[in-house]
């Protein structure tokens, strides 16, 4: 955990980073510990409480935003239905008004739109490329949450009908299963041939970073891993364009860090696919992923939720 | 073209039709002509152009919707850039901040959220299963409509990577080359054995309707056709619920006149392709499909838009 005193133009003032947490995952043992460590922070920089304008809390885990719930989430152990934004208004003794929610998908567009590659844009999607495919959406300069907070699962959404298995949902053949950095070296290591200068790499040094690298440096294998990587990379941006039509897609987590190699094959690769009357009007752009983006990025929400 | 008098609370208070367009597609010649029917509605319910709150247009084709401009239209010649609002408001003698331009995917959304099956809700898709899949979706209550005007274009998003071709765009595998009506009798026709019921009816005799009815009547091959369509159809809604996490999918066209039959297998085969650890919560309908939709539509556009 990190909290941080934002500026209203994005400067990070002052931060504190929390120890990782113990065994003991009850809420108000950890709402607490924030809370102290807001505290510490607003004393380093000599800001009171009553000059922050809102509280943006970032948290992994379904979310009710309105209510400001943590419904569930896998890494805290037993919460369920906490009311998050509760606790901390209680802790701080502020108004809960003053307390936001979001989640880290969005955080991360949140900041790309703030002070990143998305800055002045009302419709994005970000893709995080790196165990799995995540995402977050903005359409017409708001963020796409769904009935349940549970859009913006794109990694999730189906590629390829009865295609590879994904044995955390059963589903076959789900976007991240061929196009997030997991999918590259498990299809790399599918077959690679003699001849290929990936062979060799053992196990444990073959991973999506050495596969695009060999592929810059010549290796044919690994070209065509690449290769068809952008493919299915491009059809799924394509389905985004056709049900959201964003001016631009930014692709962040480990297999952006590629840049421009993953971009210039993307692009081509969905002007293949695209609908040949129009032209292509899509931008594809790495992010800025900038340091402590999911504080930036909840430091944002409260201030476009917060009405000062 | 219809011109409709609409109340507040979705009555249509008087209406006329217009005769079918000639050979004449100059904007200003069919705008002087449906000014006139607004003049002539309007005196048969003895309402003042002053006393209506605003004038809602619905449009084919690509259209800029804060400009107010037919960008390019398939069935209107020569429109290109038509500032249709403006020309409208000028024909009218009113501000043009009161004419506010829809498309017929969202006029056909708009009017099942105002007085139909989606009314109260906020996160919905609306499916138009006709000649194509025609689309309208709004999320947090707002219609998404993209950086071009061409969100919504689900029936283009690809299903089946290197599937059927369509002819029009060229692109391969595309969902409404699925799941649409045509696509059902396409589909139908390409192997009926002859133990088939359809066997016999001719290309003339077999529509979308007869598949679904000999199917009904227990047709072996007929319902594998119907099967294989509800399981495109759910594929590719799947997907609407990754991205958008809609609360309800609506169905409406041709194929909807299937009703429980369509619904119950798409269903069934949604829950086959959902991710299996959280329960299906998403709603499928057949939409209302009210008379003159487009007109309701586009007077709940105007309603929505308009500060009054």
């Amino acid at each position: 955990m990190t909290v941080g005193l934002v500026s209203r133009t994005g400067e990070i003032l002052g931060q504190a980073r929390c120890e990782p947490l113990g065994d003991d995952h009850d809420p108000n043992v950890i709402v607490r510990h924030i809370a102290r460590m807001v505290q510490k922070v607003l004393a380093s920089q000599s800001v009171s409480l009553g000059a922050v304008a809102g509280v943006g809390v970032c948290s992994p885990g379904l979310l009710d935003f309105d209510k400001g719930l943590v419904k569930a989430a896998a890494n805290l152990r037993g919460w369920r239905d906490v009311p998050l934004t509760q606790l901390m208004a209680d802790q701080l003794g502020i108004d809960r008004s003053r307390v936001v929610l979001e989640n880290d998908g969005n955080t991360a567009l949140l900041a790309e739109l703030w002070i990143g590659a998305a800055k002045g844009k009302k419709d994005v999607v970000l893709l995080t490329l790196g165990t799995g495919i995540g995402s977050g959406i903005v359409s017409g300069g708001q963020l796409v949450r769904g009935c349940n907070g549970q859009a913006g699962e794109l990694g999730h959404s189906i590629l390829i009908p009865e295609g590879r298995p994904n044995k955390a949902t059963g589903v076959q053949g789900i976007w991240e299963m061929y196009a997030s950095a997991t999918a590259v070296v498990a299809r790399a290591k599918e077959g690679i041939p003699a001849d290929s200068t990936l062979h060799g790499l053992g196990p444990e040094g073959l991973g999506c970073k050495e596969v695009f690298k060999h592929a810059a440096d010549g290796d044919t294998y690994a070209q065509g891993v690449v290769k068809e990587t952008a493919r299915f990379l491009a059809i799924g941006c394509i389905n985004c364009a056709r049900c959201l039509d964003p001016q631009l897609i930014l692709f962040t987590g480990g297999m952006a860090e590629a840049g421009d190699q993953l971009l210039t094959q993307v692009r081509e690769q969905f002007a293949l696919h695209h609908w040949s009357i129009a032209p292509v009007r899509l931008e594809f752009r790495i992010a800025d992923s900038p340091a402590h983006a999911g504080l930036l990025g909840a430091a944002y929400a409260a201030l476009l939720a917060i009405d000062f």
